[in-house]
């Protein structure tokens, strides 16, 4: 009998955001997801949702930047009898800030989010996937990562260092394995997050101008779905009217 | 009735290459395909094998550097009721050699084959595709467009011209509809060229250090599926064995 | 009278080392300098040395990566008359460490000791400096900033984090007049750290095979002494013979 | 008795230009100079200028895109008993033009004066300097070669195939005692050509948004100084204001 795959998604938030759409999107291609997330309210909506298109999900409250949160989610997917196929680090914080209004709290939060909690994750995952040789680790990125411009120099300065951490990660563990994937996001997402944060950009872009969350969630499968004898690292991803 | 699509693939030569596998691939999705090289055998038996598997297939004598040739084939292309859904530039040419040993004729040759023949490629396939704002550009490059290391300067300098324009016209074409992808080949392929060249190499790496011809049409088709909300202008392809 | 001038540097240790150099030489060229460091033996030394040599010094204990230190050590500059022209950060901090051996800690320290504390000393700098809309603010970085390799991941990220804020940096404090400099030091700095940390790396790479320290200070003098109309914010600094 | 030094300099044209700059401030040093372009008056010119000012120099008419005129200017340098030290590829051709308005002999020509050309100056320079492993070679470049955006998209192409070459001379030449300079200049140089082709901007730039001309001859000449166990290859220029 083949053994049921299964993703580990952690960032899933809002149902109409990415973490949600991929775990919902994965589900659909017959994986069990584990979803993890700091609101239980979202997780259950998430989750609810994928029962009631005939999928299979695990929530499960955690905090990325807290590593025996991290930990903990690894240790209760690999309870199941499921093999761990994908990992998506899925979180991402943002905040606009001038360099000299940004404190240490807010500097260092956001490397947390972006960068800290991406390392725990990365390793957990990598430890449940090296042994099976198999398996893909995304990392969302954005374009941050490869130019600094403020008032996002803090925030980039996590990204910067969460594209370091993935390509490092590609170079010491692809032979082993295990397909590590920095997808750089070039835009808005259209989702919850940028309709309350920003609802006069969102409006101002149209459709047009912001990436849907199911256009990644199938560049992300068709990453996953790679012959390792030609996998990708690192690929951009963005609305075809965005100006770069 | 629903207009037949249409691929131009420039650059076919041996069936077991890059432009021959393309061109066999997007065949079996059910596009016709304009399969254009300077060999007219090898181009008749990639579209004898592609008719043998029901696909349809027309050949094109050119040669890329030459601007009347490339406008030939789009003219020929366009005289079919096919849409054109994607274009390839697939044409690769790569000598090694020491800088100063390196004379006018290689280092012109090699920017002719690599960037010149892109561009001419490249704008008729757009004039081609931007009235129906819609298609796929391809430009197969390379690793050595991104670092440049003796003995491979001077194909170093033709790929980042290569990766140049493919970046300027995507600037200038997405907004029109026109995806253009600049693949960053980091490796081998497992076909006859390298096999011919240097077998040596190919001995040494074994399956797992080339890249599968297949794998490689693969991403360029989850590439054209993209939805316009979320294109990616470029990604690398690399062996998981492969040190980068 | 005019004013005299002064220049701030962090991570002053051995006295065959870059930051005690950049003072020294700093300090030859008629500024007073702010020496700090965790060692207060180390600084007295190089201290004593620049006055010897007819310079003037002023020591100041602290750890780059506590924000109270260094605001304390800017507090102190600014106490005195002097205008500050240059401030250093040289914290350089490197531990090889295979991914899934790098621990929480030690992925936290390099980032705090390579990224944070630039963003602390970088803000203090700019603030002592946009008023008198002059300065230069010099970050020392690493070749890993660009490129991460296993097993120099974690260190990878944290200087991929320094490269992002000195970018994002000079974007916004270029205008105001603060020049900010990123230097990439590709190469391993011939003084007492490479000696104790890799013997055998510095035998075997000889004079010629190390970067000079005070080829390293000139370089930095050559960019503060700049033209506002031409300014460097990043270049690379390695030894001829370097395979890079 | 030493040996005088001496530098060639192509891509000479206006007396308030880059070529005419970096020749007087070379000559300054106690250089002599060989100055080579296209128009005899204004060699001719800037010859009289460096003589007035108490240098030497020798005018040679060539066209950096002609591989014996390259050849000849070298020869002529190297019947006289001067040791070229410095050799500047200074030819810098930039034409506007939407992708689709660009026609083959416009992509052609700025490909010959900006990458052609330099590989011709480069092979001699490299040729004449490595016999006496000393010698400093700059690629004046642009931002161009980094970031490819329409209507520059064929100039860009160019300057990075520039980059490079530069680069990948670097590899190969340093180890041998060649310094291989890449200028990236990032914006619009306040010279003649600007005031001709666009006085608009020079006038809406005003002189803090434009680069001067000794400000780039002085990074030049300190990266010449350069101790060789701490060179650069590649930097950027760019006016303070100048948003990147």
């Amino acid at each position: 009998m083949e053994q049921k795959c299964s993703a580990v998604i952690i960032g899933v938030g809002p149902e109409r955001g990415l973490g949600a759409t991929l775990a919902k999107y994965f589900a659909a291609k017959g994986l069990h997801v584990y979803i993890a997330g700091r609101s239980e309210d979202k997780l259950q909506q998430v989750a609810e949702r994928i029962r009631q298109r005939g999928g299979s999900a695990t929530t499960v409250l955690a905090d990325a930047t807290v590593e025996s949160d991290v930990a903990h989610l690894f240790k209760i997917a690999q309870l199941d009898a499921y093999r761990i196929d994908i990992a998506a680090y899925n979180v991402d914080s943002n905040i606009p800030s001038p360099l000299l209004e940004t404190d240490a709290e807010t500097f260092t939060a956001l490397w947390q989010q972006n960068c800290l909690g991406a390392f725990f994750f990365g390793k957990e995952a990598v430890k449940a996937m090296k042994d099976g040789q198999k398996g893909t680790l995304f990392f969302t990125g954005a374009t941050a990562s490869l130019r600094a411009k403020p008032p996002f120099t803090a925030f980039a300065a996590a990204k910067a260092g969460l594209r370091a951490l993935a390509q490092g990660m590609a170079r010491e563990f692809s032979p082993q394995g295990v397909h590590v994937v920095h997808a750089v996001i070039d835009g808005v997402i259209d989702g919850e997050r940028a309709e309350n944060q920003f609802p006069d950009y969102v409006k101002a872009k149209g459709k047009d101008g912001l990436l849907q969350l199911d256009a990644i969630a199938e560049t992300y499968w068709a990453m996953h779905k790679q012959h390792p004898s030609a996998w990708t690292h690192e690929l951009d991803l963005r609305p075809f009217k965005e100006p770069f």
